[in-house]
């Protein structure tokens, strides 16, 4: 068998050409029926190398997301702009000195980026006063549109172009960011495609780990191994963030694998594995997570747990379609949860009073799932003056927006077993009543279970983007050997 | 044959101990030299957790290198004092919030740090202010030594740490930089020993590259070999740097493999390569580079290059001990190399005379070796009031000191053929006779040889901890299926 059945696809440009046609579409119905000028310019700036601390240590630069979205560039030091009266997009580029030749590589010429970017013009950065202005001949101050604005997963705000000659133009900062957020929320099929293949090559990898974990082995092995083969088959030189690899009750910790918990533990036979990882590429992520018995077998009480989760997942994907509402699939995921639960005798009572007690969240206390796009947590998620929920579990939620076509959203459910929720549940007078103490006191250390998948929102529904084996049968089997996908 | 001979050491902690011992010891010594009392804190903060641009996207946090080198800590958000009175360590650990035992994992007890990390007590950072005055009874406002000096290879500042109720004491931002930074220096056996294991996993890895070469690939899946071998068998979550993986014309660009330069090309037979990747063990790094063909044969014109850097590499390894001066070093390597390629050929006339122009410059345009340890870069190089040269080549080193015992050092001579530099000098009148402009142009896009190892100076001369097949024999045997080492 080969080693992988893909190979990383050309991306073309035209993506990042249609995604400025979009938002220059979008900026200009702002302007008109706000009875604005449809003049000025859209103007951001691109990310910067960073060194490490106070050495010369340089991290490998990952262009910012903004600016990947509208400009493609893999370079730092970029600025770009969009004249919104002509739709002529412009890149300006750090001038180089010559030494660059000698330690970094050739140096490219303006015409070589304006090729390459498909960009009307190109210019250096120390030429921005100059060219904005000769482009906007007869107005005094031009209008400058720089990006300002909230993100709502970070609580921090995007950083608005700054160069020596600001001064020069008026600015507005504040009527870029939710156009340009709200082009992102929605995918072309150029940048589908994109997502696509980076949940081929994920997908393909985490299949590949199913088929090497063994009791013994180190968490961070399974990580080198999905890391390598999407590098190694997919060209993917980024994950779309730091890879969870959680066995045993690391799996209860929900945003495991950072330095403070370095995916370092040994693997135990009668270990659940839950491995959250998503390769990027060509800027573009995945966010899959698949779980499964480390030894290749699921216990019953493995399979009762894991099945309550992909139960809810399948509901949830069942039932997603332009026009339903984000929270009520969270609450229909709780919901399916605790129904197993409940069957399994873990739990004891009417869903619907834990409902009304927000009792889900103490076995899911994450939201549903996000938007992915650029970011793994994609923006766009609280646009137009929608307020975050207040309540355990939907105060996670990282949207709690209506599906719409073209939507790309993580489906994420899952079912954990964490001391500090179950403790002070176990204690609430309101909630105690629900625990059959006996059965949960079983399920210590058992760690939790998570399965998620990317969906596309399509006109009608949903389409799985993510090719993962879901079933226990299908994920014994491909532990065991089988072929994935299987032979029809 | 198993995958590898390796497995990841436990390091003790007791390295960071006597980094501390022999920093107090140190700053005590020079506190008495002038007449200052011996007492007040060392006190330097840690490292923070970095999010990307305006996202909740975390990158990897990897601890500052003067943190790590004195407490060894994997944490962000930490600080640490050492009381040079009683030379009692304290480490302050973030509070963390409730939230984080669900999102993060356990938090640790105080205790469990002061454990950890061999301290003699573990505090909050809130708890500062309070602590150090407590254990300074008596003094009303005492002094704290911080951290703030000059990195001679970035040109920035170490940020001297900053907390809430600083004015509280006196502080001296100018004794304990350069003392603490010659400690980092002069290695210890401890810190030698994970060095050697940084040394021997990337060696190892770059045999397993050699080993999987061939024309058709991508440079990247050389770049994805090396780090799952790395992570895979020894553990090495970060590389020292980013991996150089030049093959073709690209081996002329001396610092290949950034962002604008993604290691993406595809190889082609008649290729040299020039591989410049390290692994990163527990803080301690090593920086190696091996050259060769891609198809596993040197042509002449590649046996001529390599071996005028083999040459110049071993003349200089075989010449270094406690005493020696680098710029000798440097010199030495570049009148090597000089020779060689009089004796092919390739460049004629005198070599004292081209040395007299700083000729060698021209195919060496990079510094000897660098300090290696906590930073590939380690710092340093210009203590003492030692000035940069101006003088091509020797202005890129970056340290002219004199071998001492202790120190590791990289020993990386390279000739390069780079039309950035070749232009000028057959144009310069005072350069352009000691050119054979016929042979030269058969090196037009031949690209460059490098041969880097990491040298321990030990009491009579050096130690080379780099375990690379480096004789044109030995790399075309290894990379044609013979064992490596080979067999005795
Ligand atoms: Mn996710
Ligand atoms: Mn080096």
């Amino acid at each position: 068998m080969a080693a992988s059945a893909l190979s990383p696809p050309e991306v073309p440009m035209e993506l990042h050409v249609s995604n400025r046609e979009k938002l220059l579409q979008s900026i200009r119905h702002h302007l008109a029926e706000t009875s604005r000028p449809l003049q000025g310019f859209v103007l951001l700036q691109g990310g910067d190398e960073q060194t490490r601390y106070c050495t010369d240590h340089l991290e490998l630069f990952r262009q910012e997301s903004y600016f990947a979205y509208l400009f493609g560039v893999v370079e730092p030091g970029f600025y770009g702009a969009i004249d919104i009266a002509t739709g002529k997009s412009i890149l300006f580029a750090p001038r180089l000195p010559a030494e660059y030749a000698v330690w970094m590589g050739k140096i490219k010429s303006l015409s070589y980026y304006q090729e390459r970017y498909l960009v009307t013009e190109a210019y250096y950065t120390d030429e921005i006063v100059e060219v904005l202005l000769d482009q906007s001949k007869g107005i005094e101050k031009p209008l400058l549109f720089l990006l300002h604005g909230l993100n709502t997963d970070s609580n921090n705000y995007s950083k608005p172009a700054d160069f020596k000659g600001m001064e020069t133009f008026q600015t507005d900062v504040n009527t870029l960011h939710p156009i340009l957020t709200e082009c992102r929320v929605i995918k072309s099929d150029l940048e589908l495609a994109v997502i696509q293949f980076a949940n081929d090559i994920s997908s393909e990898a985490h299949v590949q780990v199913m088929r090497n974990i063994k009791p013994g082995m180190k968490e961070y092995q399974l990580e080198s191994t999905f890391q390598h083969h999407t590098y190694m088959y997919g060209g993917c030189r980024h994950c779309s963030y730091t890879c969870i690899c959680a066995t045993g009750e690391n799996s209860a910790v929900l945003h495991y694998g950072h330095a403070a918990a370095p995916n370092d533990r040994t693997l135990q036979d009668g270990d659940m594995a839950l491995f959250d990882m998503g390769a990027e590429y060509q800027f573009y992520g995945s966010d899959i997570t698949c779980s499964f018995p480390v030894n290749g077998k699921f216990t019953s009480d493995q399979s009762l747990i894991y099945n309550a989760v992909l139960d809810a997942h399948d509901s949830v994907i069942s039932a997603m379609k332009p026009g339903v509402s984000w929270i009520d699939m969270h609450k229909l995921a709780e919901t399916v949860v605790l129904d197993s639960l409940r069957k399994g005798g873990i739990i004891v009572g009417d869903v619907a009073d834990m409902m009304a007690e927000r009792f889900g969240a103490v076995f899911m206390p994450h939201g549903l799932g996000h938007f992915l796009g650029i970011d793994t947590h994609d923006p766009g998620g609280y646009l137009k003056g929608l307020k975050k929920p207040t309540e355990p579990g939907l105060r996670s939620l990282r949207t709690i927006r209506e599906l719409t076509e073209g939507m790309v959203i993580t489906v994420e459910p899952g079912c954990y077993f964490i001391d500090a929720l179950l403790t002070p549940a176990m204690a609430n007078p309101k909630t105690s009543k629900f625990f059959n103490a006996e059965a949960i006191g079983r399920f210590k250390g058992f760690g939790g279970v998570r399965i998620e998948s990317d969906l596309h929102v399509t006109a009608t529904g949903c389409k799985n983007m993510t090719k993962c084996p879901r079933t226990i049968a299908d994920i014994e089997a491909v532990m065991a050997g089988a072929p994935w996908p299987p032979n029809e």
